[in-house]
C-alpha cells in the first residue's frame, strides 16, 4: 500500500481491490466444531481420592438421614419438581409467586415434613447425637429453601428452646410426679428424705451424691434448708442452671401443663416464634422497650407495647400463623426494672383469631425470604400469668418477691441471649451448605462452558482452564470446605457443651456465624458472577441465593457486632493474663504461653504447605494483633478517653484481631481433622485445599505486610504460590464438589445440560 | 461473699440475700428517653457549603430536565405512589408481582413517559447536549426502576442506534433527496457536478472541500471516478465511517423507508431489540454461531440458528413486545464466512404474532429486573431483504459482491461492536446514581438510628457517631462523588466524540463501566449491611437495587473481560511507545514521560492531601506496573508460551495495571473539575472526598505495599488519615447526600420517619 495515499485514499484503493476482486480470500472463520454439551465428567479426570472420604469429612455426620431427608423433598410435588434439560429433575420453590403464595407453600412443607416424621424427636431426644441429626436435618432443608428452614427454625429453635423443653434422661418426668406427690399442698422442703429422693430420682449413672448433684448447679443444701416456706415445691419449682449435664433444662409451670404443650409444639398445633427484636432496638436486646409489669393482686404481668419504637418487628412466623410467642421485655416489679426477661405469651386462639389487644401487622415485601410471614407486634396491655415468665434464672415468686440465681445482671442477661446460640450454630453451617451448593454449580458450568480460543481457529477454552478462573472459583472453593470443617467442630461443642464452655461457645459461634456468613455472601457473589447472565435465571439458584441469605450478616446478631464482641472478649482474656500473671488457657490461646514464632526468611513452596509455617504465621498474626489492640485501647485512655471510646477508635485492630483469631482457629481445627482423615490420596487434596486457603488469606489480608509478618518478597512468592496452588487444585474440582453430597436435584440446570436445557423444546419456563 | 463457699454455695447465698431483702437494689435500667424520630437535620450542623453548587458538579448537566422527569414519575399513579410516615410519598415498583404483571406495568410506564414526550428527540436531535439531556433523564429512570430504563435503553440506545439513525445536519435529507433525483435509475457516479452537489448539500459551515469532505470518511474521490456501474446511487448507497463528524451515521435502506421507521420507533409503533448473545456465546461474541447465507439469487439474507447453541438469548423486550430486531450473524456469501455482521429482521406483526419460522421463548424468572421480558429467538431459515444488513462498514452490493471500508476484519468487527458503547456510558453512570440513592438513604438512617450507649445510662448513640461506621459508610460516599466526576467526563467524552477518539473511547468506557459497576454492588451490599434488618424491606430500596443491578457487572461486557481489554490495551501503548521510541500520548499516559515521581518518606496529614502528593502515588504506581506487566509477559513468552499464554498467566498484574490506569484516571478528572468548581467552602468538602477516595484506595490496596510504593510506616499513617478524615466529613455527610439531587419521593421510607411509617396506624404495606 502506497503510504502517500491519505486515510481516505487508502480505503479507496481498498474497495478497489475487493471490487477488482485482486484481494485473496480473507482467512475464513470456520464455525467453531458443533458446540454441544459436554458433561465435566467426560472432560475431567477420575477422581484421584475417594469422594466418600471427603463427605464424610465435610458433611461431619448423619450422612444418611441428609440422604433420607433430601430424597423427601425431591419426590414431593409439593417441592416443586420440575424436568429441566435431558430428564434430569430439579426442585426449588417458585419465587415468582406473590409473598402469600409463597408463605402457604412454605407452610404446606412444614406439614409435610412433619407428617414424614422429620421433626421427630426435635423436642423429646435429648443426646448430643438427636441434636446433630436436627442440625443435619436443618442444612438439606436450608439447601432446599432458606424460607422453609426459617420458618422450621423458629418454631423449633427459638420457641421450644426457650419456652420449656426437657432436655434431661426421661427419668426425670418420675422425679417431678414424685415431687409433687410429697411435697403437697405445704411442703417442708427442708425434709431431707426429700432430698435423698430428688437426688435418686434423677436417674443418673452412678447417682451422684447430694453434693454433686448440687455442685452442678441446683439449689444448694444450704439453700433447700434455708427456704422460706413460701418456696413451695409443690409448683414443681426448680431451677437448673442452664446446661444442667450439657442440656438445656427450662422448666415452666407444671407437668401437665408441660407434656401438653411439647406434645402440641412436636406437632405443630401450638405455632410458635420468638419476639426479642423491636423497631427501635436490634442489636441492643438490654435496650428494648416492651415492659412487663408485675400485678401482685392478680399475679400476673401486664405486657404492654409502650411507643410505637417498641413494636416487636420481624418476629417470623407471626404474621400468619403463630399461636404463642416468646415475648422479651423489661420486666418491672416492685418499682424496679429489673431487666431483660422472656414470657409466654398466646397470640392466636385456636382458630387463628388474634386474640384480643394483641395487634399484629405484617412486615411486608422482603428482597427475599419471602417464605416467611415476619410479622410486627404490638402489645396492649395483655395479661399472662406468673407462670408465663421463664424462669430459667430468675423468677417471681407467688408472694412477688423477684429472685434470681445469678446476681450480675449482665451475666443474667446472657443466659436469657443463650437461645440464639444454637441459631447462631445453624446460620454458620447453613451458610457454609449454600456456598457449597453455589459452587458445585459455578465449578460444572465453569467446566463446561467455553469462550474464546487462545490460538485464532483453536477451541474455545473451557471457563476454568483461565488461570483467572481458576483464581476466582478455586479460593472459595477450598474455604468452603475448610469452613465446613469449623462448622463440624462448632456444632460438636454445641451440642456436648457444659457450663464451663458457655464462653468459649459464645466466642466461637459468634466469630463463626459472622465469618461463614460473610464468606458465603462474598462466594455467592463471586458465582453468580462466574456464572454470567445465566446466574441472573432464578431457576440456575446461585443468583438467587444472594438474596435469599443477605440476612444472615444481620440476624440473630449483626456481625460487626459480634466480630466486636469476639474481640472484647479477647481483650479480656489478655488483660486477665497479664492481670493475672497466669497462662492463657483455653479459646486455643495457648500458644500465647509458648516462644514467638519465627518465620523463615526463604519462603519455598514446600515450606508453605507445611503445616508448621502455616501454623506459626497465623499465630505470629494472632499474638501481635493480641498485643497491638490492647496497646492502642491504653493509649486512648491515657489521652483522657473512656474506655468504651476507646474500644470504639481502636475498631480497625479489633477487627483485625477478631480476624487472625478466627482465620487461626479455623486452620487449627482443619489441620486435627487432617491429621484423623484417612490415610492416602485424600489428605493430598485436603493439604491443598489447606493451603490455598492460608495462602488466599495472606495475599488478601493487607495485615501480613502492614505488620510486618512477611517480607515483600515473602508476599510475592505468596501471590505465585496461590496462582500455583489454583492449577494444582484445578484437576480435582469436580472430585470436590461431587464430594458435597448434595443430591442433583438441588444443585441447577446449569450444572448440568445447560443446553438441553435451553432446548426449543423443552419451552418457556 | 466467703471464698471458700463452692459455686452452689456463691448462689444459695446469693439467693438468700434476696430472700432477705438485704442487696441494694440493682441499678436501675431507666428506659431510655422517649425513643421518636428525630429527623437528621434536627441533629447536623447547617450545610458548610451551599447545596446547589455540589449538585451541580455532580450531575454535571440538565438538572431541570432531571427534576421535570422525577416531578413526572412522581405524580403519576403508574408509579405506584404510596403515602408511608408522616405524609410523605413515594415511587416505587411493586416487587412482590409476578413477572408477567412487573413487565406489563413497565410497558404502561414507558407509554407514559413517550406520551409525556421524554423520549422527544432522542431519535432525531443530534446534538451533543441532545444526547446528554436523553442520557441525564435515563439517569433519572434508572433511579425510579431498572427494568424501565433497560426496556427503553434496548429501544432507544441499542436497536435505535444500531439501524439508522440520521445524526447529522438535516440538510443531509435534502442531500439524498438530491441523490436520488439525480442518479436516477443509471447514474453515473463520476460525474464532478455530482460530486460538487454532494458536498454543498451536506451544509456544514463552511462548506468543506471536496478533499475535506472525503478525508473524513465518505468515498474519496478516486474512489466515486473509479465505481464500477454496478454501484449506482440509485440506492442511495452512501457509506460514511462511524462517527462523522462527531455522529453515528448509519443509513439503512431509502430514505422513504427510513423516515417511516424513524417516526415509528420514536412513537413506539416499532418496538426494537437487539439480539448478539448467544446462549452458547456471550463475551466473544465473534464466535457467535448463527449464520446469515447470502441468496444472490433472491437478493435475500437467509437467517438460521443452526444448533441450540446458537439461539439469540437475554434479548430484552423480546419476549413480550418488539417488533424488529437487531440481529448479528456471521455473513456467509460466496462461499466465505466475512465475519459477524448486523441484520434487521421483524419478530412480530403489527398484531402482535410471532411471524413464521420465527420461535420465541421467555428467559424465565430472573433474580431482578422482572419488568424486562427477556426472550431467546430462534430463526429458523427465515428470509430478509438485501437492504437488511446493516450496511455501515460493509455492505453486498446488488450483484452479491461484498464490499467494505475496512480491510481488517479486527477492526471490522469492532466497529459493529460500537454500539455497544453508548450502553457502557449509560450502565456506568447509572450505577453511580443507585449508589448515591443507597447512600442517601443510608446516610440519612445512620443519622436518625440509635444503639448502644457509650456510658451505662447514657443516651444511644447514632451509628453514624461511631469510628467503625463512619468507616463503612463515608468512604464510599466519596467514591460515589468522585466517581460521579468520572461518570461526567466519560458522557462529555462521549458525546463529543470523533473518529480519532475512538480508541480512547473504548478504553475508558470499558475501564469506567467495569469499575463503576463493581463499586455500585460493594456499595449496595455495605448499605444494605448497615441498615440491618430495615435493609431487607423492599421498600426501603437500599436492599432490593442489589437484584435489580446485579447484572451490571456482566452484561454489555463482562467487567473481568472489559479490565483485561484495558491491561492489554496499556500493553500495547506501552509495546507502541517503546517500538517507535516515542513519547506517551494519549489516555493520560503522558505523565510516563517526565521523571519517576519521588514520595516523600515522612509524609504529615497536609501532604496526604495534597494533589501533587495524591497524583504523584497514583502515577508511580500506574508507572511501575505498566513496566512489571509487559515485564512478565515477555517472561512467559522467552519460556515458550504464546502471547495469549503469557497474557492469561499474567492476569493478576494486568488487574493491577488496569486497576492504577482507571484510578488515577479517575483522580485526574476530579483533580480538574474541584480545579474549575467555584472558590469556598465547597473546595474544602472537595479535597476531603477526593482524599478519603485516595487514602481509602491505598488503605484497600496491598499493592502499595506489596509494590513498594509506601513503606510500611507510611501505610500505617495512611490507615489514621483515613480515620481521621471519616472524623472530618461525618459533619457534612447530611449536606453531601442532600445534594444528590433526588427526590425525597426516590428515596424511601428509612431516609425519614421510619418510627412513624411502621406506626399501627400506617397498617400493613
Amino acid at each position: 500500500m502506497d503510504p502517500a495515499l491519505s486515510p481516505a485514499g487508502r480505503r479507496a484503493a481498498s474497495i478497489a481491490r475487493h471490487l477488482a476482486g485482486a484481494l485473496p480470500a480473507p482467512p475464513s472463520l470456520e464455525l467453531a466444531p458443533c458446540l454441544s454439551y459436554a458433561p465435566p465428567e467426560s472432560n475431567e479426570p477420575t477422581p484421584a481420592f475417594p469422594l466418600g472420604e471427603l463427605r464424610a469429612l465435610l458433611d461431619g455426620h448423619h450422612l444418611q438421614e441428609r440422604d433420607w431427608v433430601f430424597g423427601a423433598m425431591e419426590e414431593s410435588p409439593l417441592f416443586c419438581r420440575r424436568s429441566r434439560g435431558g430428564g434430569k429433575v430439579f426442585v426449588s420453590p417458585d419465587y415468582n409467586e406473590g409473598k402469600e403464595a409463597q408463605r402457604e407453600a412454605t407452610m404446606r412443607r412444614v406439614a409435610h415434613l412433619a407428617r414424614l416424621g422429620v421433626f421427630r424427636g426435635w423436642l423429646t431426644e435429648h443426646s448430643a447425637d438427636a441434636e446433630l441429626r436436627m442440625i443435619a436435618l436443618g442444612e438439606c432443608i436450608t439447601v432446599y429453601d432458606h424460607s422453609l428452614a426459617i420458618k422450621i427454625g423458629v418454631h423449633f429453635f427459638l420457641w421450644c428452646q426457650t419456652w420449656g423443653v426437657f432436655r434431661i434422661p426421661c427419668r426425670f418426668d418420675a422425679l417431678l410426679d414424685d415431687v409433687f406427690r410429697i411435697s403437697g399442698p405445704a411442703p417442708s422442703a427442708s425434709n431431707p428424705s426429700y432430698v435423698r429422693h430428688l437426688a435418686g430420682a434423677i436417674a443418673i449413672d452412678p447417682a451422684p451424691t447430694i453434693d454433686q448433684l448440687f455442685s452442678s448447679g441446683p439449689l444448694a443444701r444450704e439453700r433447700v434448708f434455708n427456704l422460706k416456706p413460701e418456696l413451695t415445691l409443690s409448683r414443681a419449682y426448680i431451677i437448673f442452671f442452664l446446661h444442667f449435664r450439657g442440656s438445656a433444662i427450662k422448666f415452666l409451670g407444671t407437668k401437665r401443663h408441660h407434656d401438653k404443650w411439647l406434645l402440641d409444639t412436636e406437632n405443630y398445633v401450638i405455632k410458635g416464634c420468638f419476639a426479642m427484636t423491636e423497631l427501635g432496638h436490634g442489636s441492643n436486646v438490654r435496650g428494648i422497650e416492651t415492659v412487663a409489669t408485675y400485678d401482685s393482686k392478680t399475679k400476673e404481668f401486664i405486657i404492654n407495647t409502650p411507643r410505637e419504637s417498641a413494636q416487636k418487628y420481624w418476629i417470623g412466623g407471626a404474621a400468619n400463623h403463630a399461636t404463642h410467642t416468646i415475648v422479651f421485655a423489661q420486666l418491672h416489679i416492685n418499682g424496679i426494672n429489673e431487666g431483660v426477661h422472656a414470657f409466654v405469651a398466646q397470640l392466636r386462639d385456636g382458630d387463628g383469631n388474634v386474640l384480643p389487644n394483641i395487634h399484629i401487622a405484617d412486615c411486608g415485601h422482603k428482597i427475599g425470604l419471602n417464605g416467611v410471614d415476619n410479622a410486627r407486634i404490638w402489645f396492649q396491655n395483655i395479661r399472662v400469668p406468673r407462670e408465663n415468665l421463664l424462669n430459667l434464672v430468675a423468677d417471681v415468686l407467688p408472694d412477688g418477691q423477684y429472685v434470681s440465681m445469678i446476681d450480675d445482671p449482665d451475666q443474667r442477661f446472657a443466659a436469657f441471649l443463650s437461645p440464639l446460640t444454637l441459631g447462631r450454630v445453624n446460620i454458620a453451617v447453613n451458610s457454609v451448605y449454600i456456598s457449597k451448593v453455589a459452587l458445585a454449580i459455578a465449578v460444572r458450568y465453569s467446566l463446561s462452558r467455553r469462550a474464546f480460543s487462545a490460538t485464532p481457529d483453536g477451541v474455545e477454552m473451557l471457563l476454568l482452564d483461565y488461570p483467572s478462573h481458576q483464581r476466582r472459583l478455586l479460593p472459595l472453593l477450598a474455604k468452603a470446605c475448610v469452613f465446613s470443617c469449623a462448622g463440624n467442630f462448632m456444632k460438636k461443642m454445641y451440642v456436648n457443651r457444659t457450663p464451663e464452655m458457655s464462653k468459649a461457645i459464645h466466642i466461637y459461634s459468634s466469630a463463626l456465624k459472622a465469618t461463614l456468613t460473610w464468606q458465603n455472601m462474598t462466594t455467592l457473589q463471586e458465582c453468580r458472577e462466574s456464572c454470567g447472565g445465566q446466574g441472573l435465571k432464578t431457576e440456575n439458584r446461585v443468583g438467587i441465593f444472594k438474596a435469599e441469605f443477605d440476612v444472615q450478616s444481620t440476624f440473630e446478631g449483626d456481625n460487626n457486632v459480634l466480630m466486636q464482641q469476639v474481640s472484647k472478649a479477647l481483650y479480656a482474656e489478655f488483660l486477665s493474663a497479664q492481670k493475672k500473671k497466669k497462662p492463657f488457657k483455653g479459646l486455643g490461646l495457648e500458644h500465647l504461653n509458648g516462644p514467638i514464632p519465627v518465620i523463615p526468611d526463604n519462603l519455598t513452596s514446600s515450606i508453605f504447605r507445611s503445616s508448621k509455617f502455616q501454623m506459626d504465621l497465623f499465630c505470629l498474626r494472632e499474638r501481635d494483633l493480641l498485643k497491638r489492640f490492647p496497646t492502642e485501647v491504653s493509649h486512648h485512655i491515657a489521652r483522657g478517653e473512656s474506655r468504651e471510646k476507646a474500644l470504639m477508635l481502636s475498631y480497625q485492630l479489633a477487627e483485625d484481631l477478631a480476624k487472625a483469631f478466627t482465620e487461626r482457629t479455623i486452620l487449627q481445627i482443619f489441620l486435627e481433622d487432617e491429621k484423623n482423615a484417612p490415610d492416602g490420596s485424600l489428605k493430598v487434596v485436603l493439604e491443598l485445599l489447606r493451603s490455598l486457603f492460608v495462602m488466599v488469606s495472606i495475599d488478601e489480608s493487607a495485615s501480613f505486610l502492614r505488620y510486618g509478618y512477611l517480607s515483600r518478597d515473602n508476599v510475592a512468592s505468596v501471590q505465585k504460590e496461590v496462582m500455583k496452588l489454583c492449577g494444582e487444585l484445578r484437576p480435582h474440582a469436580l472430585a470436590v464438589v461431587s464430594s458435597f453430597g448434595i443430591p442433583d436435584a438441588f444443585l441447577s440446570p446449569l450444572a448440568f445440560d445447560w443446553i438441553e436445557a435451553n432446548a426449543l423444546s423443552s419451552g418457556s419456563h
